[in-house]
């Protein structure tokens, strides 16, 4: 039974709903036909309040890195100073993907389990006019930080000239985005996380003052053009053939997100991360990161008296259940519990009574239930 | 009814066989866990032959024009001398590529519906003894032409000490590939046509000449690296997030071509093209294309007297029946059946019937049943 009973918990791929499996194995359909027009019409619009833009939210046949080397090389041109906020293993893929064009990279470096600071990026700014661009990533997956983008924003804006560009792959659509209030001007995410679908999908949209930078960029690009796809887009249609079947998931995933309202959906990671967090500090097993910096789609537990790895393989043998590692120097020093997209309070209640169990088998002692009833009472807290 | 009854025969997308559906409606599973390893190592043996190659064959999250950007940046330089082989629309596509990263671009055009000439192409080269790689397209989707692929690479690799770049998308699958006995150094195709699977992925294999050029290559790239991409392959991962539920759908589908067989799959599409050939002669409503340069995965049908696009439009609106029209300049000259993947002889049968109805619905008067019975004549014979 256990290949049919995944509990996949980590922070995306995410598990897909019913109706999203059931619309993505409808007949398939021609890419250029009527019907293909009124879906894209369809999803375009719904795409919008995700992202908190009156902008195209472009939609790409790719992965989510795809999506930032398509923010990287429509923005900025070879030998453009920018500077990456790197708070994490997503910072640190800005930093290649702007080496290998070429770019001169400036970093400000956080460490790995921190949040960036506004007003160090502020103190940053200051010594380099002449950045044309600021890269920053909003959750930052392997070290489950929630960066404090909108303060980000202002701070860019304050300082400099700059596009402000955010990777929200593993965030948007689980956390409040406000692309336009908050003066974002290139912001992306996948498929594959808080959107419930499967990878193979990514959007990006981009400001009024990042478009005028695009349009005027020399920076030869094909497949990642962004213009090609606001030309398509506008029509209804997509300048490649696009991945039908995830399109055909997309608007019913669109409609699930739809009939429970953003603010719900807001709430409801909020509530798991709270829960999360609760059970582990009932615990005593440390988080990896603060509460001001915590993400509400992804929790990372930095564990001091066992293996992460250990736990890990015992969950996934006996419950199927699979938690994410760490990456780069984090391997084996942390592990990951992914609660985004279709995932809900009661998948939390599982998945720490689980790791109680896991814990007891790998040999650490603690009082079952404990970390359950902390998230229990967090819940019924978050509920009042 | 007819949401669920589409007859899409179309030059890709395809439609999908029920129990690749199903296998990509399995619950999602870790992108870096045991699982996806194990599939991978699966799909990427049972690929090769596909492509008649025993070297890797790539596997992309992307369209198909991602990867005909793939082979160009990946293997070409800016300012490199390239010579493209135009049969079509897709030959152009290679033009705005190369055109795009500034190669220094050489046409060999043939006219739209004819196939490339060995010969002709043998007295070009002579003249260009600088030309780094020649880029051509197996079957030319726009024009139902097949090229001779083959013959093609034989007066390349005579004449010059150029790459052999085939664009392999809407028949590789579906017609017999020898890459490796051929001399073809770089091939890629798409899931979306022969491979009987949504679009979404794209598959790319290079040979040891190619290799050589690739990894020397300093040409600017991240997400369509291919380097990044064997790396991976050769430890049954990728490089980034793959379209998990393409790749349990690709092994379905896979393991449906591996139990019918490839030889049978060829004689299938073989089939399939003399029996739509036929009927249309029959009827003498004349073909774009001559038997010796025509596709076994696509015919495309040039009447002289009656709309094009008012046939597909009745026979949509009545039977769901879904042709492609023209492209380019043939946008409304001809119109386009799409016969691979999953598609049999009957579906044959069963579009030329519904043609001959639409035939008389739009005023052409026509013996009913005379297109069926050559079509029916042509599979007897193909099967004695």
């Amino acid at each position: 039974m256990q290949a049919d009973k995944q509990l996949l918990r980590i922070p995306g791929p995410t598990p897909i709903p019913p109706s999203v499996q059931r619309a993505m194995s409808q007949p398939m359909i021609g890419h250029r036909g009527q019907e293909m027009k009124e879906l894209i019409n369809t999803v375009k619009e719904k795409l919008k309040p995700i992202f908190g833009t009156q902008e195209d939210v472009l939609i790409y046949t790719a992965s989510g890195t795809a999506a930032l080397e398509t923010a990287v090389i429509n923005a900025v041109q070879p030998g453009d100073e920018v500077l990456i906020i790197v708070t994490g293993a997503f910072g640190d893929r800005f930093t290649k993907i702007c080496d290998e064009y070429h770019m001169k990279v400036h970093k400000y470096e956080v460490t790995w389990g921190e949040g960036a600071e506004p007003e160090q990026l502020a103190v940053l700014l200051q010594k380099l006019p002449n950045v044309k661009a600021v890269f920053a990533t909003f959750c930052e997956t392997s070290t489950a930080v929630l960066n404090p983008i909108k303060e980000l924003a202002k701070v860019v804006h304050r300082e400099s000239d700059a596009l402000f560009i955010v990777d929200g792959v593993s965030c948007i659509g689980g956390t409040e985005t406000k692309m336009d209030e908050w003066g974002l001007d290139i912001v992306v995410t996948g498929s594959q996380k808080a959107m419930m679908l499967p990878a193979g999908l990514a959007f990006i949209a981009a400001s009024n003052r990042a478009w005028k930078v695009i349009e005027a960029n020399p920076h030869a690009r094909f497949y990642l053009d962004m213009r090609k796809y606001r030309d398509k887009l506008q029509k209804d249609s997509t300048p490649f053939t696009p991945a039908v079947s995830l399109l055909q998931g997309l608007k019913q995933a669109l409609a699930l997100m739809d009939a429970e309202g953003l603010h719900s959906i807001y709430e409801r990671h909020e509530t798991m991360k709270v829960m999360t967090r609760a059970a582990f500090k009932a615990l005593s097993i440390p988080l990896l990161t603060a509460d001001v910096h915590a993400s509400p789609t992804v929790t990372a537990v930095k564990p001091d008296d066992f293996a992460a790895e250990e736990l890990r393989k015992v969950v996934k043998t006996n419950f199927g259940l699979t938690l994410a590692g760490g990456q780069q120097h984090l391997k084996g020093q942390i592990f990951r519990i992914g609660h985004m997209g279709y995932c809900s309070p009661a998948d939390i209640l599982q998945v720490i009574g689980i790791i109680e169990i896991g814990l007891q088998q790998i040999g650490k002692t603690i009082d079952l239930g404990l970390g359950v009833k902390a998230a229990q009472t967090a819940y019924l807290e978050m509920k009042l």
